[in-house]
Parts: structure tokens; sequence; C-alpha cells
């Protein structure tokens, strides 16, 4: 193990895992590209078939969690399947620095009758930080089904406030993570990122570089 | 089905379906971007859970079939997952035109010791047109393995040629597509293409236009 995750490890919150610094870095060294904060997320159907689509970073769940959010509309096909299979990974591309990250875990859905309050804050956070045409979106008709007649007003609906409590169709989606890989192009580097136990039975995350 | 959609199962193979016209514009239109041919590729591991890797698009497999090509090592993991499970779903994000495509179906893995000719001759044709470098990782140590020792020769073998033959560590993966979405962000459109069978129990592809 590095020297950093050792040090990380022992100083516990006082500092954060090496995966997420260099996410955060990775961000700001892209942040000049719009979709630098665009991920894939693949699940698997009721059916055993995988799913993959393009989500929205929202932001690490907590200074002291590291658990990466979305958000997605309760009606959404992903909610059924992640009740069935909570395993999820995460294909994350930096265009700029030649990147890629994936973090693979398990999802929580937090809709508006969860019973966690914590949770149910961050719920409430992350809709507020969200534009106001992110917000209108889940006042649409349900989405997915053929395509709802041309009533302006179900896609014209005026958009719910940042103050507003989020509407009911509005989830967050938090990914508990359990390992994390980094493959640098540009060097041809590859780093694995998984929890080790540490002898005083303790959870710390072990780096290990592996052949690319 | 929208006319054109009619018109290119009338037409057979003297018309590809929409949704490959529809890729083929997207890739033009974003070809100034040096990623618009990275995609994810989403697929089942042995265990139940999702993988999920950014590959390049290598083009479609012919002419006259849909297929969308790969490459990947032999030795990768996902080459023993697929054996097991073959399904999978890429996504596929455009940056410049903000669409994506979700393409589903099932994979197949061509190695040198495939029995259809065609493929074989395919498999050649893709190991040809890579880049030096691109052939050149087909003979770098175990991928995945905890990195090789820093020996300058297990890194800087000589490329083969594109007139050498195929490494025996190179496959193709050709992607069998059952299903594709297309959502465009600007307009708030989306669109799905399925396989439908026609009254004259020919096989084409039908759209409907869907919720966002």
């Amino acid at each position: 193990m590095a020297f950093a995750a050792e040090v990380a490890a022992v100083a516990g919150r006082l500092s954060t895992p090496i995966w997420r610094d260099k996410i955060q870095k990775s961000l700001n060294k892209n942040k000049h590209l719009a979709n630098s904060r665009y991920v894939q997320l693949a699940t698997v159907r009721q059916d055993g078939r995988p799913a993959n689509r393009t989500v929205v970073f929202r932001g690490f769940l907590a200074d002291d969690d590291d658990s990466l959010t979305f958000v997605t509309d309760i009606r959404s096909r992903k909610v059924q399947e992640v009740a069935v299979n909570p395993a999820a990974e995460v294909a994350w591309y930096f265009p700029q620095t030649r990147e890629q990250y994936r973090i693979a875990g398990n999802l929580v859905v937090i809709d508006a009758a969860h019973v966690d309050n914590a949770l149910l804050e961050a719920r409430g956070r992350v809709w507020s930080a969200m534009s106001e045409s992110g917000r209108q979106q889940f006042g649409w008709p349900h989405p997915g089904r053929p395509r709802a007649a041309e009533d302006p007003k179900a896609w014209n609906n005026p958009a719910p406030g940042s103050q507003d409590p989020p509407l009911d169709t509005f989830c967050l989606v938090v990914l508990r993570v359990d390992e994390v890989e980094q493959l640098l192009l540009r060097s041809n580097e590859r780093f694995r990122y998984t929890h080790a136990i540490k002898e005083d039975g303790s959870l710390a995350w072990a780096e290990e570089s592996i052949n690319p």
C-alpha cells in the first residue's frame, strides 16, 4: 500500500481516500468541458441483461462519505431494477486528461418516503442545487412511455423553485463504493483501489498497481 | 412506424436502418472530438454484477451488417464474462450534438480459432486498420494482473505491422444489435428502435417516439 494510503487510513476522515482525491483533481482539470460530470451507469435488469445510461454526477454525498450521488425519476425503469439488484458500475472518462475511472458498488435509491433523515436531507440539498430545467423534468409525463399527446401543458409545466420541496417523482441515487480502478491512457498506468481490513480490524483502502 | 422506416424495410439492404444512419450522422458532426468514437460497454460478470468500461468503436461490421465492432485482449476478464452471458448494452454520448444512444444486443468474440471465415477476415481487417500503438498493446503483459516488473522489454516490444497477422491475444468483438434508443437533450426527443416481424414474416426495424 502506498504511503499516502496508509496515512489516510490512520487519520480516518482527516483525509479522504486517494481515489476520491484523484477524481476531484480530474474534475478540476476537465471542468471546462461541459460533459466532464457525465458518467455512464451500468446496472442489471430483471431479465439478467445489462442496462447502461449516461447520468450526471451530483457530487460526493458528504465530506466524510465517499458515496457518489446521481438523481433519477421514481418512474424510470432503473428504480425497479435496482430494487432487485443494487449492483452497479460507473464508467467515467475524462477527455482532457485521458483517464478512465471504473467505480463499482451498490446503489441506494432515496425517495420521499425514505426512513433515513440524513439521506432525506441530502435529497433536498441536491434538489435545491439543480437547474430549473432539471427540476421541471420531474413534472413531465411518464418517462419511456409512448410520446404523450402534443399537449403543451404536459411539457411546459412551471418548474418548482429551488426552495420548494422536491416533487414525489424525484429520487436521489447513492452509489456506495466498493472498488475503484483508474486507467491513465497517457502513461499506461492502472491502479486498483479495494476495501481492505487492517490488522486492527478497521477498514481502509488498499492501492495496487496493475497491468493496463 | 415512420415512412422512412417502411421504405428501409421494403428495400432491404438497399437502405440502412434509421438508427444506423443517425449514428453515422452523429459521428460526422462530432468527428472533431478525439473521443467521439469512445463508448461505454456494459456486460454482466459471472457473479451477476455489472461491468462497465470505455471501448473504441471500430466501425459497423459491413455495409449490409449493422453489428458494431470493438476489439479486446483474449486475456481480459470480459472475454470469460461474455462466454457465460453475451448480453451487452452500449451507452454512447456525443458532446457536440448532445445526444445519447443506448444500443443493446449480444456480443460475439472472434479469436484466431473462430470457425466463421467472414468474421475471421473482419478480424484481420480491423487489426490492419489499428494504430501501431494499438497493435503493440496486444504483446504486453497480462492485463489486470499486478504490475509486471520494470523490464523495458515487457512494454517496449516491437509493434506488429499492419500487414502482419494478428497476435493470438487479439479478438474482434461484435455486437449483434437488438434494440436502440436515441435521446436528444436539445429537443427533448427520444426514439426507440426495435426489431419487429412484418406481415410477410420478415424482420424490420420499428421506430417509436417515447417520452424523454
